[in-house]
C-alpha cells in the first residue's frame, strides 16, 4: 500500500487480507502509522499489522519481487500491459511456488503515480460502474485478495469449505412415494380416477425440483399415511 | 441489511453497491440510521443512502421478492440449500428480467438468525480463511456486489471497460527488425559471424514474448540505426 492517508484503511486492508489467507503487508510511506484507527479496523488481524514492513519507496518495496501487479482505478495513457480482474489471480497462481509476488495499491484519492505504475509488470482494474467507480481502498484490497483466494482454492480444492451433502432419495423411493401420493389424493377425492395424469405430472415435477432427501420422503409418506389413517377411522 | 449496529457499515455498503452498479438498499431495523457516519462512509453514494427503505422485519423486506439469497458467515446446521460464491451471481443473472432479487446480510457479530435465514431461498458463504473468517460486513457486501457485476458484464460484454488494444507489429515487420538487429550485433562484434543462431534465437524469443507494437519496432530500429551511424562516423 503506497502513501495511504487514512490509517483506518490500513487496518481494514489487514483484516481483508487475513480473511483471504494473506499476511504479508508492506507499507510505503504511510501518512499515519502505527495508529489507533488502524488497530481498531484490523479487528482480529492485528498480527498482520504488527508484522507489516514499512519502507520509503515502491522501488524499495519491490526489490525482491518477481511479479508486481498494480491496482489502477481507471484506464490511463500508460503502456503497461493490462490483466483483467478475473485473470490476474490465475496468472499469479501459475507462477513458480517460490516466486515473490506483490499486488500494489495506490493512494486513496490519486492512486499510483505513472512512475510507480511503471515499476509494475501489469496493471489490473476492477470493472466498476462507469458512473461511479470510486471504490474504497480497503474494498479494492478485499476484492484482489478474494480473487487470489479463489485461485488458491481452485488449485487446492481440498481446502474448500465442506458443505453438508444432500442424501438424495433414490428414484425408486420417489416412485413409491408418488404411488402413495396418488392413492392418497384419490382417497380424498382430490383426484378423479379417470384422468389423474395431468395433476400427478405437475406434482412429480414439483417434488423432483425439490431434490428430496430420503428423510423428506419419509416425512411426506408419514403425512400421506396419516390421511389414510384418518379415513379408516371414519373421521 | 438486517439489524446493522454500525452506521459506518451502512455507508460503506452503499458505496460498495454503487461502485458495482447497484442502488436498492433496504435496511431492516438499523440500530442507528440516519447517521453522520453513514454519510461520511458513503462518499459519493449518498443517493443510495437517501433512497434506502427502512422496515421492521426481514419478512416485510422480502414481501415482493422472488428470490432471496442469504449471506452466511459459516456453515450451520440448517437445511437451506447452499449456492457457492461463484454460482449465486450467475443464478441471479439467469432469472427473469422482472424478478425482484434480494441479497440478505445479517448483523455484524451474529449474522442472520436461523429464522431469518429460513426466509431465504438459498444461502451463500464467502470462502474465507478457516483460521480467520471475520469479514467486515461492508466488505462482504462489496464481494457479493462484485460477483453480481461480473455476472452482469458477462451478459453485457459491451459494458466491459474498454482497454487500449495493442497495435501488434506484423511478422514481416518483426522479421525485418531481427535482420536489422543481427546486422547491428555483427557490426558491434557482439556476434561472431560463424554461429549467431543461438544468440539470435534467444533474442527472438525475448522480443516475441514482449508482444511488440509497430511503434516499438520503429523505436528499436531507430536505436540499431544509430549504432550503424556511429560506426560510419568512426566514433
Amino acid at each position: 500500500m503506497v502513501g495511504t492517508s487514512h490509517p483506518g484503511n490500513i487496518g481494514s486492508a489487514a483484516r481483508a487480507m487475513k480473511t483471504m489467507g494473506l499476511t504479508q503487508l508492506v507499507l510505503v510511506s504511510p501518512q499515519k502509522f502505527p495508529h489507533q484507527q488502524a488497530i481498531e479496523m484490523a479487528s482480529g488481524a492485528i498480527d498482520v499489522l504488527e508484522e507489516a514492513v514499512i519502507v520509503n519507496s515502491l522501488k524499495e518495496a519491490l526489490v525482491n519481487v518477481h511479479l508486481a501487479i498494480g491496482s489502477s482505478a481507471r484506464p490511463r495513457g500508460i503502456q503497461l500491459p493490462m490483466l483483467e480482474m478475473d485473470k490476474f489471480a490465475p496468472h499469479v497462481a501459475s507462477q513458480r511456488q517460490d516466486a515473490s509476488i506483490a499486488i500494489v495499491f495506490g493512494r486513496e484519492r490519486t492512486g499510483l503515480t505513472n512512475e510507480e505504475l511503471s515499476c509494475c509488470d501489469f496493471h489490473t482494474m476492477v470493472p466498476t460502474n462507469p458512473e461511479y467507480g470510486s471504490l474504497n481502498l480497503s474494498q479494492a484490497v478485499q476484492l484482489f485478495c478474494y480473487e487470489l483466494r479463489k485461485a488458491y482454492l481452485q488449485q487446492n480444492p481440498d481446502k474448500l469449505p465442506k458443505e453438508k451433502q444432500l442424501n438424495l432419495a433414490t428414484v425408486d423411493e420417489l416412485e413409491r412415494m408418488f404411488v402413495h401420493l396418488e392413492e392418497t389424493l384419490l382417497l380424498t377425492d382430490f383426484l378423479v380416477t379417470d384422468q389423474p395424469n395431468k395433476v400427478m405430472a405437475k406434482l412429480r415435477r414439483l417434488f423432483k425440483r425439490a431434490q428430496l432427501e430420503d428423510t423428506d420422503v419419509n416425512l411426506l409418506r408419514g403425512i400421506f399415511t396419516s390421511v389414510h389413517e384418518m379415513s379408516k377411522q371414519g373421521k
